[in-house]
């Protein structure tokens, strides 16, 4: 099933790389193969190994690499001479994209979006999300979260909770305030209260807030998943404040969690809606903004770009509404297998104490040390299996596999997993569980 | 040649734009059609039209749509199973983007940069120059200029001059100053003397710089061409002044001014260039930094994104460079094209007493009112010829050709230009010839 | 005792105040008299009216009115043409003023402090101190905490809670994060675990602080007092993340709370200490900004201002601190003197199940509503009481009488309280006790 | 006349300068002496020696040191226990300031302004004047001029232009856009054509202003005075943009120019003047913020301070008005001095190539030189004559004369400084002269 040879002396001369790319480049370090195909569950690389994907492109994948019916719509277009670059032009592919997207997602689900089309990415769409609240409030500060990932431009950035990332902006970052994600503080505080006391405080210097951003879950902060009482609570805290409530569903949405949205059956609905990673759903660049018609106040063109709209990903979006969304069925199929995930990662993070994070097929286990996961992350790519990281210490160890996995190859990668922590926790657990035994 | 059937009642439904994409949309407005198919310069609509394209996706598809070989390319690719979205792993993609990048383009210009795949946007490229810029001088001042166009998220639009954009912010935008650029102050003040004055000045106000933004043509900003000279002078002033010159070559670079970058044989070197729109040859959205060596300072994944690197732009990317820059040929020719654009254009402006503006492939008339530009490319556009406007005003009429268009087919499109600008000029021109001559 | 004439129809033409006075006043607005004269604890108006001032400018007369040693020492240096100004340059008044406060002050706490005297105001010292953390430390945020206040200037409004305050500055005010306070979140949560714990943790948002300000009774804020055990924890935190230590003693300081500086025996040595209000001992305007010798790495001139030092209030200052501070009599009194005050305060609290607030001299009645509060105030001066409210909700009712007040003029004033508290909670309390007793 | 004493070996002990004041002294620097004494143009030391006042506190005693008539005034004032501090309760004191200020100083000038009483200082004045135009006209960003000085707290240090002041902030400095004065680019620029073409064009990059501040001669930027006509030009921009129009005339108000106002006579009428300095008339604390009543939006308390408003202050500032304002006496005599030492100045400008800077009794000589500057004014102390620089490079001579000197007193402070400029030039200037002959 997995195969992985070790580079060898013969391997193709690679120093091109260390020449010519910035150093900045991070997931070809820990994954040091060249890859050159791929379909479904499964990464090729050049010297014929087979990698079992759990990082999904960080959620760009969930229906997997060049899903077949995708694949072939996309060939169809580009062989017809379709529309590929077309700015922000009506395009048959634009339609067909919106239509769907209404029938499919938005009347059954009882929304009323309206879509913009913001360049293809999430950190774009972020920011378009951010200046329409500050545009529709006259108020610029937006209120985001501890463990909040939004993106790496200047605005998005500003709302990103991680050190490393905020340093590389080179100049203060503003005009946001991060509070504390649910379950911050344990769970003795409930932090939408801690919220609401500042928003309710004239001598806080908390200031008046355009928006609220929030994850339903922290893809990238640690898969800290908040509780529906605590979003429904923080909205209702946007309303009462006057904020305009903004979830970035880049990560979480698409699926992921069992739906579409991430916060469907919750019993809010936000003000704007941020979409990216697996929206064209093979992987090609797209982005959008969801916002409600009341709040669609923009300028033309006040919010523009070169690539807003990429019709190949309109091609693909669209197939992939249609095959996976148009019946219950895939989503009931995510949330069985969501819960295969669940009770099988559960198993292992108890055999060592450890806390399981996050919910659908997006969820992971904080082995409490970066250190620690690295070394399991390491040895699980020896054994062919793709797996990354998580959390402000890269303490938890992330299991983002397609959602249209087979169970049988789930459980086999969580095969992998679970030898892996076992050998790295071995001697330690061994020597604890002999002493708690005493 | 051309055929544009005027929309009729039996058109299909087009309801879904009102209803579900943003307001914010612009281009749709003045071009209001359904585009479904384009090759090379021709785009067709759903009703049997057919279109010249002057506008190139603002020069996004310098190469044409679906140019043949870029087309071949990508479905072999596709129909392979290529990686489409791999993070920034490497593949084989990357590589031969990058090996080629090396031989085709950097070694004959005996460039040394490196390149950063950023998220494949225009302003997410220019967000990481800056950011990288501040980082390496620690510094957080950049100077811009007036008419400046660098992007739409927040680091990028504070270097952006046009007001309307500006205000989309809905805070300050802040660690910028914008500078008079080439010509600003008309031709007896050297605004690089004014520059250098400030900077030179410790009581001006104006803080040491971490880096001068500039673009050698201002696409969105008027077709405003900067000289050779002010430009070294610029570049001059950015050294002694320690701050790093960064080229915004996504609009004027891929060819467009007759090189592949804007700014070759001019007698400077940037320390950042970036780029974007072309890039890819295709239209795909793609986007990159080139960096010296020396100034490659990131922390691993200090800058990231989900689509940095797009491997279907790899592939079309390293195909157009291949085919289009492997030789001298291409250049020559466009370089040839554009004097053949440059005096058909300044006979026409001559004419009025107008301006010719820009330089290469980016030229326009300056037609000293917005109305007047916009009343000329909308009958354009009922001809058949797809044409925009740029500038402060909208005053400036632009073309955008693709570079591999046709001499007859450029003298079609410019005779429609020619008669629609007669033809509004008319009445006013004629009384005002009558008037001279008396 | 107290006398206190309406105002009759005869009074002088006050119009001007309307006509050339902004309608930015505020104090004048609750207090409408015109005072003419003062002396100790007393102000006199131009009617014949004396009242006793429960106010003291704010703390800033802390040994009442026109002490006669210190307005003999001011008329003395006037009389012989003593430099009333001389920016910066030495002075005897300013040498006397150094070697006194070395003396008096600095060698019998073991401090080892240099004195910057920056503009005379609070604010001033506030905005000195903040820039001095911040080119120490080479950070740009600083920590301040809910309900603070340090003043109007744009760099002390930015650590300043008040949004009414805040809304005036007309920008965003940034580079500050708005921290709880001791006691915020109620008794159950120790808002100095909250604050360490998002310091350390990487991804929390909240960038590393150059500085942690913080008064130790918020006098503006609602008269909270800090717990000691609290106030050592910040200084642990602040040298613990690299951060500076900064306790704006403007209103606290002087005796105020029983020592000349409000953080006396607590255990922990502030790195910057910001001074203002009583210092020049006679009410007028002088302030100072105390620091470590070993941050003292400004350049000369570096913060400047035309009045920074004023030479009359050296001499008054140098008065005071020999009369008032060099021996343990005065401190002792005012101690003394706080535990009645304190025993009065919470006796008045009790009756109604109000909070008291504060410590020391600096304390008041939790009325839990400003509009009571205000009728209270309101009807002790009509009785020739002149008193305060503070805190987000104007709730507190303050008492900040001089500290060199009688023990009988002290309670003559607390009777004039319990008696207006009385009579606003009559009918209603009275009805209450009633229920209660059933 | 003049005493100068050397320092010797038995002088007073010194050394808690070093010990427990802050090195960001700076005029102690260059004038190492103690003083204790003052009265009109003369100030001594603790040693006997005697110096003239070409310093004048940077024109804050305009009126020499303690005026015999103001210090009567205060005197008595204090003798009477009248208020000292009473925040900013109506007083005595208060009411007779503005009721002079109305009487001689805006009915005669036709002005109709509102006083703000602001925080004591100059750079408080600037913040209230810079938060009001902002609040009135809702835009942030504020238009500041190249060596453009008006303050150290944050909101002004953004407005100031000089590069060591502004490093002091520690942040960057914000909302402020620094424009070239009036001369700044030589004598064929006239960069209000610049200002106005960068605000006409909405593509400039340029915000839509709050504010223009402008200083009608710049004190501490080298003496550099605008003409009238571009101050007026000035105002015409303002207004047409919806700008308010602030002068700041702390430095060139009350006399310095030959005028109460440095704007008199001009044809324009500011929209907001900050004054400071030699308000008081005797050196106190005093600043103020004149507006117009259409402009009087203020809440109540929005920008306050605990010494807004001076009483002793008051008490001079009156006193000050009536000797010297109310008849048109003392401005003539100012007026015919000014030419006195303006066309002595200029002399000796002519003598060495030099110009001449200023206007009014606030004049220098440009001798192009920090180094030369400082060596002349070193040796002018030498022989009794206080006398500083300024300018960027502190190039500029400046003579800051009190404006109620001897024409005697006058010649000879200038005869002294005409001996040491020919000095310092001697050898050079003799060579250079020879060479010119032949």
């Amino acid at each position: 099933m997995f195969t992985t040879p070790k580079p060898s002396d013969s391997l193709p001369d690679r120093s091109i790389y260390e020449r010519r790319e910035s150093i900045v480049r991070s997931y070809a370090r820990s994954m040091p193969r060249q890859f050159n195909r791929a379909e479904g569950v499964w990464m090729h690389d050049d010297q014929g190994g087979r990698y079992l994907d759990f990082l999904s492109g960080c959620s760009t994948l969930n229906y997997g690499h060049n899903h077949p019916i995708l694949k072939q719509a996309l060939l169809d277009y580009i062989a017809a001479d379709g529309i590929a670059h077309g700015l922000d032009l009506h395009t048959d592919a634009k339609q067909a994209f919106l239509d769907t997207f209404e029938q499919v997602i938005l009347k059954p689900r009882d929304l009323d979006y309206r879509v913009m089309f913001t360049g293809p990415t999430g950190t774009n769409a972020v920011e378009a999300a951010i200046k329409l609240a500050r545009k529709v409030t006259g108020r610029e500060m937006v209120i985001a979260f501890t463990n909040g990932f939004h993106g790496m431009t200047l605005g998005a950035l500003a709302c990103t909770g991680n050190a490393t990332k905020r340093g590389g902006a080179g100049v203060p970052l503003s005009h946001v305030s991060h509070e504390p994600y649910d379950g911050y503080y344990g769970p003795d505080v409930d932090t939408a209260d801690l919220l609401e006391q500042r928003l309710a405080d004239p001598s806080s210097g908390l200031d008046a807030p355009a928006a609220i951003l929030v994850e339903t879950v922290q893809g990238e902060g640690g898969l800290n998943a908040a509780s529906p009482e605590w979003l429904r609570r923080i909205a209702e805290i946007a309303k009462a404040h006057g904020a305009l409530l903004i979830v970035d569903d880049i990560q979480a949405g698409c699926g992921r969690t069992g739906n579409f949205f991430s916060f469907e059956d919750m019993g809010f609905t936000p003000d704007i809606v941020t979409m990216a990673k697996s929206l064209s759903g093979m992987g090609l660049p797209f982005a959008l903004t969801l916002l409600k018609p009341e709040h669609d106040q923009w300028l033309p063109g006040e919010h523009n770009g070169t690539f807003r709209g990429n019709n190949h990903a309109f091609v693909t979006a669209t197939a992939a509404l249609r095959h996976f969304w148009s019946t219950d069925g895939f989503a009931a199929d995510v949330r069985r297998r969501s819960d295969l995930l669940g009770s099988r990662l559960q198993r292992i993070a108890d055999t060592y104490g450890f806390g399981m994070r996050g919910r659908g097929m997006m969820r992971g286990i904080n082995v409490e040390s970066g250190d620690l996961a690295s070394a399991v992350t390491s040895a699980c790519f020896d054994d062919g299996l793709i797996i990354e990281t998580s959390g402000a210490h890269d303490e938890v160890i992330k299991v983002l596999a397609p959602l249209v996995i087979d169970d049988a190859v789930l459980s086999a990668g969580l095969d992998i997993l679970e030898t892996r922590i076992r050998d790295a926790m071995g001697a330690d657990h061994a020597a604890n569980q002999a002493i708690a035994a005493e």
